[in-house]
């Protein structure tokens, strides 16, 4: 089962802003893409969950900025699952670029809620939460910060 | 009736790239904002006429850049709609900056298909395709740019 | 002094995704727009303080979404400064939707340090500081949302 | 010497839009990821071009859409320069989906401007010319799209 999930790419130029850098709200969509990636590694596709009528909503985000990407930049992200509820789910990230310089980029949490189509909240299939449960990490995204 | 329709903001940091300009690409989100505001200039709103399974999906785009937009610049995007049929429709737009030096920065066009919910071709109620017909203007977009 | 600053705008079909509302890292584009407005009613325009060399960087963000905003809502931004040091300002946002039904959609905090252009931490020039702690608020962005 | 260079990548939930597909500008994206990778396998970074003082950029774009892209689709961009003269360069570009079932998506072409810093036509560098005039390809864009 894995635990920590790694998501690689570079930097798009239509990500960076006038200051020469990855604009921030831009982290938020690359801890999507490690989120996407940490459910296929379960062996779930988020885009099948949400065509069955389960959809993840975020309710809750932060970002912690401690340096710049710039384009090109070879990116990663490591995404954990750091709580499990039967109606939502806590993921954190660490964002490094790879290249051309290693470097600690940024670290987020997001909470998701499990909804349905109609918006109203709706617990995740147990099938499904066994598979989060089975992967869920016991430290929270400020020891992972500090660590 | 409206035949050309005015649409203003400014430009947003989010919107800027390394250039230090607008990123081009968000001259077509400009380009929807216009058609948005043409549309409910003509007593009709799009997000309505969405909801009741009519969507108007973008066919062709072409942009013309002349010169470059900044952050915080006042931009105006002057629509009009030059070719009307059963389930197309063809706009064009000039997009101006109005402050702080006001100066012509593209043209462009655009043509929409109408398609039902499951993408399908749908000709468009014939109540609305009368206020598009009626809104339609002769000039090409060829002719605006250079007219 | 302005001690709120408030921005409108619609949500932009740009900004949808597809479970058919806003998607939840625009929430800090509009945050942006916000700040922007802010320190225009301050009197400074953000685009000229970074033209002077001192940049505005996000060092962290955090959204508590309540409720989901949708394609052609009109959209409101109430911000305030909520915290200012020499290095750092502190903005809170309170984000509703006024039409067609109104609604709280969303509280957010950003904290904001003084860059020069090559990244390094920076004081702010007296004169802007003063403007700023004469706009200071001193409810915390937690008090906003119960307020 | 490369004369097509793919480019492969899902399509980010950031990308989708309430009609469940990836909305139109991001193809300019796509097109601008094919490009940068398209110059990088002429052996040259177009991030290390900029950072000399060369900047392409975009005076025309047009694209054409046949089929749309949804969320977490594999897409792949192959990508041509077609046209090389001293200050301009026209790139042109298939877009496909690879999985979960196979399609052709779109055709563009954009056409960019060699500037320096000041936003002044600026002649590319012999060594950079004669490397993109190497790997320029007849056929037009035209040509890719019935071909």
């Amino acid at each position: 089962m894995t635990r920590i999930s790694t998501s690689t790419f570079r930097v798009r130029y239509a990500e960076t802003d006038q200051m020469g850098v990855a604009y921030h709200p831009h982290y938020l969509v690359w801890c999507e893409i490690g989120r996407t990636d940490f459910i296929r590694d379960l062996g779930i596709s988020y885009a099948e969950l949400e065509r069955r009528g389960h959809l993840l909503a975020v309710a809750e985000a932060s970002v912690r900025y401690a340096a710049s990407a710039r384009y090109d930049d070879v990116i990663r992200v490591d995404t954990r699952l750091v709580a499990v509820k039967s109606r939502t789910l806590t993921f954190a990230y660490e964002i490094h670029r790879d290249e051309p310089d290693p470097a600690a980029l940024a670290t987020a949490t997001t909470t998701l809620i499990s909804l349905d189509r109609d918006g109203a909240p709706r617990r995740l299939p147990d099938t499904v939460l066994d598979l989060f449960r089975a992967a869920e990490h016991p430290d929270t995204g400020a020891d992972m910060i500090r660590g």
